[in-house]
């Protein structure tokens, strides 16, 4: 299992409207893609312009090749990038055991 | 219910062992602390000098006051800070409804 941490930078005053759009993403696009097992959208309190998604997904592959190569990586895009207001900062993580 | 995510940078070679002083910070202090609810520590494979810590709070005081303001703190800022290659970030979230 792999964990991706995707850092959003939006407009500030668009920070509630882009969870909700990153959710619609999520339900339409994302969740359907093989391997994605879950997700959070994560809303900053201090940084009111920054937003974090986290997915977790079986493998690696699944995520950089099975989705970012497939159809379904433009759709996903075109729901979130309107609201971009920098590129975001992606990366993958494996958790420790507790 | 807060989401704590903490960004710590540390020496490369030293990533899987700092992962462990989180695991053993965790166990042995920071669960103990009134408002924790769960936690998650996250190696990030692109960079090997990052190590994510995610924590579930009931309220954002029980992390910034009941936590930050107990003698725990100090103890658990003793077990990791040794590792710190640079001073961690912590910022708070507000999940969105799924």
């Amino acid at each position: 299992m792999v964990v991706e941490i995707a850092d959003f930078k939006v407009a500030p005053e668009e920070q509630a409207l882009f969870c909700e759009q990153l959710q619609r993403g999520v339900r339409e696009v994302l969740s359907q893609a093989q391997g994605y097992l879950g997700h959070r959208v994560l809303a900053c309190s201090e940084t009111p312009s920054r937003v974090v998604l986290m997915v977790d997904w079986r493998s690696l592959e699944d995520h950089t090749v099975g989705f970012r190569q497939s159809p379904a990586f433009a759709q996903w895009r075109a729901i979130i990038s309107p609201f971009f207001a920098a590129a975001p900062q992606v990366e993958h993580f494996v958790a420790s055991a507790n």
